[in-house]
């Protein structure tokens, strides 16, 4: 049903049905940064420090419940090694390997596209 | 770049560049609506009211800052008919047309994994 949206109008219902899929899709991985989580995590396994270091920007307060977010999702696992100190890494699981059409068609646009997208943050900055 | 997302681990140069232009595609497109608002509208031109019952659970409040946003990032045209009452309606942009691969992999991938998804948020919903 979604490969007619490449083609012409979609239906009513075939949007519907496109909208309900999108809406499932957008409840597990939407926000700012959960994808960027599993494409930094794709490097290799990473400690929440360096997982803060990595993708800039983000809080460690929401990067906690980001992760929380994506282990309940089943995107990743926490691993704790116990010793001295206890070291807590987070690894992808192999559900999270299910994204990378997503991820690879959301970079190839991103990349493609950003003089544009570039502007634009330039424009909303200027309005805010 | 990123088809290496599909092969090995990237190496940390092809992490920071997918990272970033996945950051460069969500900044327009993330959060919760707007690829939403983009495929009710592949339907066909809508007015506020319109797009308001098509996508659910959305506020009029959060549907009007959206649509703003989407103007100036140029996904969508606002469509002014003077008359008696004024109508105003939402159409695409040849623009958003270059989001078609990111919708079809997303629409994909809530299909395909939508029984997990509905299981998550019931978890999410159980714990909130």
């Amino acid at each position: 049903m979604t490969s007619k949206i490449e083609k012409g109008p979609p239906s009513t219902s075939e949007c519907k049905a496109t909208l309900n899929a999108i809406a499932d899709a957008l409840y597990v991985i939407g926000g700012k940064w959960k994808l960027r989580i599993i494409v930094a995590l794709k490097e290799g396994n990473k400690r929440f420090n360096e997982l803060h270091r990595v993708i800039g920007g983000i809080s460690a307060k929401v990067l906690s419940t980001e992760l929380k977010d994506l282990e309940l999702n089943g995107f990743i696992n926490r691993k704790v090694f116990t010793g001295t100190p206890v070291v807590v890494e987070y690894e992808l699981s192999p559900y999270a390997e299910t994204l990378n059409e997503v991820l690879h068609s959301l970079s190839e646009w991103g990349a493609r596209h950003r003089e544009k997208v570039r502007k634009s943050m330039k424009k909303q900055k200027a309005l805010a």
